[in-house]
């Protein structure tokens, strides 16, 4: 399922981020940065929260705008129940529809908040994302203080929040079309190996993408995925080229490009539904700003993975969603 | 935010459910009762999924259609990061968003799709909402084998999933309008108060609805709530009058209506997401087809609640979402 838009545009974004992305290469980036993991409230789940109010304050402050003038919240988390999304929301008191597709959830978001801007049903429309480190891993694993080892396939939960708003003014960055992703399960039961569960579900939407929309992959000045690690990345670069027989040039993943993998310990790089919004809405929104990228097409991948499941021995299923992005000349 | 549509209707829907429902007063109006709780897999959240398929293949059945026609499918549950629905989408390889509104899901999702139907962005939706009891038990509270006793006020969360098919084809059920809900805390805290939790959500939503469609109350034959259970429902009846000074004449909620609360142990009635639907989707739409029920405004009531906030003693948030369906004449 692909759509085209012809009015939808990302007019601003508000970007926050925790201590080890600060301490990463995009931190100029950012428009807060925080060196702690409480944001001055008393837990990990109480302090995710705390970041999307942050970032959708400092979204409004940009726009000079208040959250009475919104039409739409649209946010997920990591969280079970996405729970600091649903607090978040109880905060900001604008209608809200709460959202879930792991890593995938930041462009789950842009694609329904989208349609429904074309579609002239809303006119402002603010979309969220994000995850903690600190609270992922204690969910999913481990509480960080057991300092458990772990493989370098794995990635490292992004703390932070990235929220764009959405309107019909010609403005930042066009979303021009979209790629519903659907999910995709190859079969692999281990949950250190996230970048080999997302590749297949991230190859699935390019390649139907490119398909639907008659594009070569060199249409694109840059095709980023967020977040295959750099294991994962190599496994789709690889897997596009044997199963599709495209071969990616212009490719790069945001788990990579938000920590410096020689100098953070990270192992194969970010991930949460954070990391791929967070590297978009500042670096390569920057990029596209200064026309060194023009369009870029942006594909946030998710593995479905609950701890449930896993112990139920069952393989994890895997989704990715794509937005093209182009500059506003 | 109330949406206004011309084009959208629920031609067709699939209801299954589980042991206790079968027992109910509505058992004749679902399309399959299971005896058990496995349906056939080894857990209940693999149960779950099942049951998800099932509806899916049901309504398929029905239509005469296969997946394949299918442009989207939209779907959440209860399980931490709804994996139900997730390992449902995995098998059945449609477009997917997966969504997040706690028991106001169904609706939520009806939103979702009529928005896109109506704006001719797709033509073929599948909307899913689903609750396993014991998945949702053991997950929540305590699993049901310990048999520890509850207060009256809670409720039993349903064991089902209700499927309802989207077109634009005038035919079964359509769906005139819609008000997104809002997120509203009002400070309780206690998990076992879910009705209390909910109704100001369901009241704030109802009374938006009206005031945005310019609508008095008793223009709708019926305005359903679910699920606020038998102590919620005469809160928001209190609460509907002292607040806004609305006297809900021709009322009622799903959570009395899929369980004979004389004759069933389940507390103050039926909860989950899959309630509403299935008492919508079953009984409701029955009568309207015979026409006793020609006007309908369904309101999904979800606590957005998590252990992990209520162990932090937070109060609990809810939502709840509106949709105005009419029978087709």
């Amino acid at each position: 399922m692909t759509f085209r838009y012809k009015n939808v545009y990302i007019n601003e974004t508000g970007t926050v981020v925790g201590p080890e992305e600060k301490k990463g290469p995009l931190n100029n980036y950012f428009d807060k940065s925080h060196d702690d993991f409480y944001f001055g409230t008393k837990t990990w789940e109480q302090a995710e929260s705390k970041l999307i109010e942050e970032a959708v304050d400092i979204t409004l402050g940009k726009l000079e705008k208040n959250r009475f003038d919104m039409d739409l919240f649209i946010s997920g988390d990591l969280l079970n129940q996405i729970v600091a999304s649903n607090y978040a929301a109880s905060t900001l008191n604008i209608p809200y529809l709460g959202i879930y597709n792991a890593c995938a959830t930041s462009v789950e978001g842009l694609i329904i908040g989208a349609n429904m801007i074309e579609a002239n049903q809303i006119k402002h429309c603010l979309c969220s994302a994000s995850s903690h480190n600190n609270a992922a891993e204690k969910q999913f694993r481990y509480p960080v203080e057991y300092g458990g080892p772990k493989p370098k396939t794995t990635t490292f939960t992004t703390t932070g929040t990235a929220v764009a708003y959405l309107t019909y003014n010609k403005k930042g960055v066009k979303i021009e079309s979209a790629t519903l992703g659907r999910v995709i399960d190859m079969g692999i039961k281990d949950a250190y190996e996230m970048g080999a569960v997302m590749a297949p579900a991230a190859a699935d939407t390019i390649f139907r993408h490119l398909q639907n929309t008659k594009r070569e992959a060199d249409y694109y000045d840059l095709i980023l995925t967020g977040d295959l690690g750099s294991v994962g990345k190599k496994i789709l670069v690889d897997y596009m080229y044997t199963e599709y027989g495209i071969e990616l040039h212009h490719y790069d993943d945001t788990a990579a490009m938000i920590f410096d993998l020689e100098r953070q310990s990270v192992y194969s790089g970010g991930s949460g539904p954070a990391c791929a919004p967070l590297v978009t809405y500042s670096y390569i929104f920057h990029q596209m700003r200064k026309k060194k990228l023009r369009r870029v097409l942006l594909v946030a991948t998710g593995a479905l993975m609950s701890t449930t499941m896993v112990n139920q021995k069952l393989s994890i299923p895997a989704i990715a969603h794509a937005v093209s992005l182009e500059v506003v000349e």
